[in-house]
């Protein structure tokens, strides 16, 4: 019944197909004759599938199952789904807390700036308030961005530029582009869990390369460029989440050639950028928005309320987006967020807020140090910037099991193997340290591997 | 070569496969040997297959082309293609008169209260201004929809609610949980031509079922869902774009028991509900959202700036699109954008500024029908509500040459056969009641239809 089901669910036996026969079916799953005739009888009891007299079972239809992601991937766990600690830090009320999940806490965004942002879009004119912003999104965002590029030496034209819904969205579309069902995509083991959601929705293959503190193993990547012939690699190049290490100049250039010899595509998540304190290398300036598609969002360090994300590619590609944004979105980000972030961004405050985020989080990650140390819990590396710390528990602790046992005490916590596609990081937990500043944190976690 | 490239481009060889034997594949082509030798040699002159020595030819996977929606159905004048109305419209500037686009004027929207919204929010607590939202969204939003549901006579509970980035998203969200590559999927002819770009980036096939004035013809549909075994069937009950007509309980009563006997799911795309004068029948009311799912947004009668929509539907598939949308968006609309709309929709001001749209609207359709009849142009049906007049032609004039006419003057009309999956509207054009203001656009398509 479960071969049957499967088959029906992975859209191998479509609405009016027929089963196959009963002796060859008994004999490709190595079971009795009456074991399947007494499962299609079940099947049709159920009404999934229907006897035709002298010919055979048929599948109704009537049960396509919805595609259930959390089901889709190898099994897991449930608590260590990609969804869960986005689930859990999502849905989380005022009382928890989450130093888990993967963002600044309310109090340290630039929020005078965005009130100041408000009060002006309140004076704008009513195209701004109520029309459909234009296909590529709006063009004051799209200017700031470019001048940006330019600065960090990554020349670019305005038809290289796409504004998106948000961050996560816009490698969706790209994975709309270029993927199709069954494809491979290279990701970092570890890297950020919805990615592997992501991916997990486009139905295609998910092979991980182990990552080290100067990026992916170049030798790893190099090889499953020639074994698993992928499509795609996914990565943060600078400030890695969860890991917080960033690309070094060797390992890019390694990169990058291997997957120009194999014409490979690469996105380059850049989301933790703002947090640098220098620029560290990166794919899509090396290549020049060639192969590699840089994708940005303002939801780190602006405000994760204003939903915004950018591309920037090949001007071919960005009209293939165009198009499939307006199918799938009728267009791209509200044209209230895109002015409220323009308005941020080109006020001179945006600097002076990001630095002091910048001193703030380097002390927050001193003391989060500091405090885990005594616990027997060592950042796996100091990173150099953001947010995040991979942190290797005690011989002996469990982090999925961890996570759950705090999650009872009403602290979200990220257990490594969220983050890694081997399932081989169960020693591992990912701290947000802008999220540590309640000692409960520590006491929880204390008492939770006490129980060990 | 082009049997090569297609079965490249739709995934049937990929990177590393080989290619079909050149004895065997000349057979299949129905082509001699050395034709496919030559296509061969040349295809490994493009890079795109590799000779192995006495092995034969494999793919590289170095030209895996990306997906072009605008080359995905079937082959159409380019100007009849489902992008065409709306990146027109989108992307036109100030100077461009849009009697074919979709929405409303600016300052036919509810600006005064969007202006106080946003006054407020600059209020707002931290959390609002830069926090994510809860995965299902804003829960005053849901609240409020729960309640105007209640009204309707349709009950549901707050787990049946899900707030999504727009109405497209929506249905994009529930293509997603419920179809798979080659499903079918059933619209009506005409529909709204983004419904087919939709569905092309979903790979699915598209049938279309004639359309009357009271709703898909009953008979035929019964008969597609027979021998077309679709596993969806997405329609606009209310005010049909683009023919501006109502289900009648007839059609609506006999469709809804044809889909429970064949296992259909529908979707009803309920965007115009708030332009009705008095409410028509719904297929989400009369099956209280079991296999029919609700999809909305504030686009059309609030702000079209505002991105956001909903879905209404069983809990079992809310949980599932709540997934999907945190999987491929990392949540739904922005909170700011959220606040906004409950702001506007809690103040009494928006049922008095419906009512004068709608009477506004009652003026404007009038009008249009008396200027369009003197050049010829009449409506199909005179609708009960809505911005949509679906009008035919005179004899002998083909609408997407007007509209290219048009175009070239600067005034975008939207022709039958965008929303014709059988092409057969090719002597309709849609018009906006509410963009006709400007006396140029009857000037023009009178010039445009006399060079026939």
């Amino acid at each position: 019944m479960e071969a049957v089901r499967n088959r029906i669910a992975n859209r191998v036996l479509g609405p009016g197909d027929r089963l196959p026969s009963v002796r060859g079916f008994a004999a490709t799953m190595g079971v009795s004759p009456s074991t399947v005739v007494e499962a299609y009888d079940r099947l049709e009891a159920e009404g999934i599938v229907r006897a035709r007299r002298g010919s055979g079972f048929y599948v109704t239809g009537a049960d396509l199952p919805p595609m259930a992601l959390a089901e889709m991937g190898p099994p897991r766990e449930r608590n260590v789904d990609p969804f869960w600690v986005s689930r859990q830090s999502l849905d989380a009320d005022a009382s928890v807390l989450k130093p888990g999940c993967g963002w600044l806490p309310a109090d340290w965004m630039p929020n005078a700036a965005l009130r100041r942002g408000l009060r002006a879009l309140g004076r704008a004119d009513d195209t701004v308030l109520s029309d459909y912003a234009g296909t590529r999104g709006s063009p004051a965002l799209r200017r700031l961005l470019l001048g940006r590029f330019a600065d960090e030496g990554l020349p670019a034209t305005a038809d290289q530029i796409l504004l998106t819904a948000s961050g996560t969205q816009a490698i969706d579309l790209i994975c709309r582009l270029l993927l199709r069902p069954g494809d491979t995509v290279l990701v970092d083991d570890p890297c950020y869990f919805n990615f592997q959601a992501l991916l997990r929705a486009h139905q295609v293959r998910i092979v991980g390369i182990p990552f080290t503190p100067s990026g992916p193993d170049a030798s790893a990547f190099e090889q499953a460029l020639v074994v698993e012939k992928p499509r795609l690699y996914i990565t943060n190049s600078a400030l890695h989440n969860p890991t917080g290490a960033s690309l070094s100049p060797q390992v890019a250039h390694r990169v990058l050639s291997a997957a120009t010899t194999h014409g490979l595509t690469i996105v380059e998540d850049d989301i933790f950028a703002d947090f640098e304190p220098a620029s560290s290398p990166r794919l899509a300036i090396l290549d020049g928005l060639n192969r590699v598609i840089r994708v940005g969002s303002f939801s780190k360090t602006l405000s994760a309320a204003v939903r915004c994300g950018y591309i920037a590619a090949r001007p071919d590609w960005i009209e293939g987006l165009v198009d499939l944004q307006v199918a799938t979105s009728f267009g791209g980000p509200s044209p209230v967020a895109t002015e409220l972030i323009a308005s941020v961004l080109a006020g001179g405050g945006y600097r002076k807020h990001m630095d002091e985020v910048r001193h703030r989080l380097a002390r927050a990650r001193k003391d989060a140090i500091d405090r885990l140390r005594p616990l027997g819990i060592t950042p796996w590396i100091i990173p150099r910037g953001g947010f995040y710390l991979w942190c290797r528990l005690p011989d002996g602790q469990d982090s999925t099991v961890l996570a759950q046992r705090c999650m009872d005490e009403n602290v979200v916590l990220a257990p490594g193997n969220v983050f890694s596609i081997s399932q081989s990081a169960a020693s591992f937990l990912r701290f947000n340290a802008a999220q540590l500043n309640d000692p409960r944190v520590f006491s929880v976690v204390r008492e939770a591997m006490a129980r060990t």
